[in-house]
């Protein structure tokens, strides 16, 4: 008897599932179903499809079914759905979405592979003409269909995450006016407060509004239209809104059958992706997994994911081998324009939350030689354990290059890297491609400094919570003061600092600021050796202090 | 008493140790003496002068001598040459290039950075006008000059390495003729053959000649200048000659002082940087290290690790800390025109060499989503030990982006990491940055497909080597066929292969080929499920095999 498996679900982890176990075993019957039409798209393209940087539809279609069926050998049921798993009997109702009939579905080894779908926050007039979320490629595709037409000439993102920010891009690519409501501080909620400020800075820049801490209450209807968009603070015209408040993991279907949900509210499996219920595997965006630094369950659905739990599920469903899947470090990244922005591991707040004790830094630096053509700053901070050094986490911002040192750091962090590891490593180095010493091995080099004492410094954030009770000392040259410096601060350049050292209340906290924190460093080591004793840095100088835009 | 430190060389590591030193301990008293007129220079960086793409040699300067002194307090003594270091009296001879005056320097502690040396062929010819090395700022200025005043028409570049691409590289972008006569079977002799022959007919495609398996005997003289390269094969017209046959470690001035020199005829150092002789260090070009893979003594001069090196030097000899360098991989990294290739770790002739059991793959795959504009295709190599599965080393070749890969690999390698981890790294994925199954993890997922002994393969060397004893067979579509395939290969696409079996021969090895490997693994898969037992695939597929250009 050949054996039948069932995969619920076809985008990322249900086609590499079902594809995968056809290359393990020719032998095996696997059958995909989906409620869409189509199967294997990229969801994250669909923004740049809006933005007509991807043309064509068919770009997001990685494979047709017939193609799929042709290259695979699985079965595709499109338009059917699974509305029903019975475990004690083996079977799934599938129902025909086209017919509306339901048939049994007999299964050996079930693949729940139902992904997750946009949350809609029940908000009036959400179900208004022009209100849209964006998961699948209808979604984008009308989108796209309403700015072609020409009548969008406002747009309101509801939601600073990633997918909204890409959003709220390609809009204003398109010479939309966009403008971003978000609930939290701050927009790219999962990164630290310093650094997502420097991208909401960023954003405004590139004449994107956006609104923070703010609360979409309504949508107004214009003749069954949207045209506005009511928070709790203001009023926003808007012939196009886009809900991107974040997915929820499809797990009704599981948790009818009696199927484990874990505390993240995603299907739990173990490493191998067996669920609660014996020769049933979840996969994707709606199961959970570990995270690699704190051991905890974490749900954080992504691509990336996807594909390797549905290689470790397939492999392990024909028992072809051991596989499994020790868990995520949370890895994403985004491009904002010309801007990158991208995080690895905790978050200092999620570490601090989590009960690391922590230490810091945030480090300018090129992504490629100075004198190379075309390099450009990126931001990086560190965040270390700092009792044990270990790399917690990462986050890297700026126009240069960002995707590598974070990868650099994701690899080490899934090897237990200590942050003196990192000083060591034997990085590819060309002026094309790298500083002689990389970015991140100077970011090490400075956490490094911190642990040892060589050298206190201040957080931005802090800086500007507490502006009123220190002394700011741009160490850089006046001209570079006069164009723009930290409110309030006082402009002693670093070679003058010997001979004006008076000028400073040695009583009052200093705090040294330069355009990197280099020079901020040499000065802090002047003053310490002429016997100043309250003496700090500012983390990551001006460029990362918080201004408010006017 | 304050300690008196003399360092011996001023480019990376003597700089960087210098500064180092004196931002741990301000009270030392740190002295550099170098023969130049430059310290702290880009050497990395002179191809790009040359090309003009840096424009002003200013730009190649990291610090003027009178900066250096003031932002980090060392004295530079420039145009000094140390002649002698006595370790008996704790004292060096240094001589005054201008007044050729010599005086005796007390040391406490002594550290060597002496660099490296082209080494120039005693070939005959070797000094005459329009012949140049390419070390100093001085060199890349008089190629420059000489090419700015539109004398050079044709150059020949002796050496197919690094430098010597990048020079090859640079004057064919200045409109150059340029030939390249290179000894080794390959140019890149670092990389192995497939992944050096790659590049080699993509320089050639640029428009630049590269002769390999050939010797240069003489540089032909009219009138006191350069006019012909005489090989062992062809002679070659020549207005100007770079000689780019690798370096050398200067170490005359420490072996005459009796300080141990290694197997690899740099300065032996521990992990610390101390050499044999009590209170004297070597780091940098002179100075060799460990390879993290081998653990046996390597020279690989880098300017990264001349950084690495200064710094952990520093920390040990102001004695404000334990730092030591384990070792380096090798990393390295070249753009040639829109080419890059990186290398880390050992080659696989280096690994059979050195006796571990090697098992690799070659994977073409691409650097972004292949929806998203401007996507390049890169081609990695993995070299693994077949019995730990620990990757040994790796080389990613290719117009896409490189030095990502070959960091994480890099970074991955410190890490003693399994190919089976490389599968599970939670990479950065957004479609303008990665694919979902990023290139790094298809490559690993190909490795772990043939250690499960899922997939057997031959290598693109090999094939061509055996083309006459095998049935290739294209399992591209009959247009991909038509435009280019490996020679006597017939036309089998994939989707017909089940039916048009027959046509094999099953008595003989047979050859799946095609674009990227992926294609004629199903049809691997399809033969091996109808019986055929000699069957293989071809590593990289088509776009790997070394072709010979017309």
């Amino acid at each position: 008897m050949k054996e039948r498996i069932l995969v619920i679900g076809a985008v990322a982890a249900g086609t590499k599932a079902a594809a995968k176990m056809k290359r393990e075993n020719s032998e095996a019957d696997v059958v995909i179903v989906t409620k869409d039409q189509d199967i294997s798209y990229a969801g994250c393209g669909l923004p740049y499809f809006i933005g007509s940087l991807i043309e064509d539809r068919k770009e997001l279609v990685v494979k047709t079914p017939g193609d799929f069926k042709a290259v695979t050998g699985v079965d595709v049921w499109i338009m059917h759905e699974a509305t029903k798993i019975n475990p004690q009997e083996k079977t799934a109702n599938i129902k025909s979405l086209i017919t509306e009939e339901e048939k049994l579905f007999y299964y050996d080894k079930l693949v729940i592979a139902t992904g997750a779908s946009p949350f809609v926050p029940p908000i009036q007039g959400k179900d208004l003409e022009g209100v849209y979320t964006l998961r699948t490629i209808a979604d984008a595709v009308s989108i796209r269909e309403s700015v072609d037409q020409g009548s969008v000439k406002k747009a309101v993102i509801v939601g600073g995450g990633f997918i909204g920010l890409e959003v709220a891009e390609n809009l204003r690519e398109r010479d939309i006016e966009v403008s971003v409501v978000e609930l939290a501080p701050h927009i790219l909620p999962p990164f630290d407060e310093e650094m997502a400020l420097y991208a909401q800075n960023y954003m405004q820049e590139m004449g994107v509004n956006i609104f923070t801490e703010e609360k979409v209450t309504a949508l107004e209807d214009c003749k069954g239209k949207v045209c506005r968009v009511i928070t709790d603070q203001r009023e926003i015209e808007a012939d196009l809104v886009v809900l991107s408040v974040g997915v929820r993991p499809n797990v009704s279907l599981a948790r009818e059958a009696g199927i484990e949900v874990g505390s993240t509210g995603a299907i739990k499996v173990d490493k191998s992706m067996k669920t609660s219920v014996p020769d049933i595997y979840a996969i994707g965006d709606c199961a959970e997994t570990l995270h690699l630094v704190t051991g905890r369950p974490a749900w954080i659905p992504m691509g990336s994911t996807a594909n390797k739990m549905g290689r470790v599920a397939a492999v392990n469903l024909m028992d072809t081998g051991k596989e499994i899947l020790p868990g995520v470090l949370g890895t994403t990244i985004v491009k904002l324009f010309k801007l990158n922005a991208g995080k690895t591991g905790l978050s200092e707040r999620d570490a601090k939350k989590a009960g690391y004790p922590v230490i810091t830094a945030i480090v300018p630096a090129n992504d490629r030689a100075h004198y190379y053509p075309g390099y450009r700053e990126i931001i990086t901070k560190l965040i270390v354990d700092q009792e044990t050094h270990k790399i917690l986490g990462a986050q890297v911002i700026g126009e240069g290059v960002v995707d590598k040192p974070i990868d650099i750091l994701a690899t080490a962090i899934s090897f237990g890297a200590k942050v003196e590891d990192i000083e060591k490593l034997d990085l590819a180095y060309a002026p094309p491609f790298s500083m002689a010493m990389a970015s991140t091995i100077v970011a090490a080099n400075v956490v490094v400094n911190k642990l040892k004492g060589k050298l206190e410094s201040i957080s931005p954030i802090e800086l500007k919570n507490r502006l009123e009770s220190v002394q700011v000392v741009d160490t850089r040259d006046e001209g570079s003061y006069t164009i723009g410096t930290i409110p309030g601060a006082i402009n002693i350049p670093g070679g003058e600092l010997k001979f004006r050292a008076r000028e400073l209340n040695p009583d009052k906290e200093i705090v040294l600021v330069c355009k990197i924190g280099k020079n901020a460093y040499l000065s802090y080591l002047t003053l310490k050796g002429l016997g100043f004793k309250k003496v700090k840095i500012l983390d990551g100088g001006v460029r990362v202090y918080p201004f408010e835009l006017e």
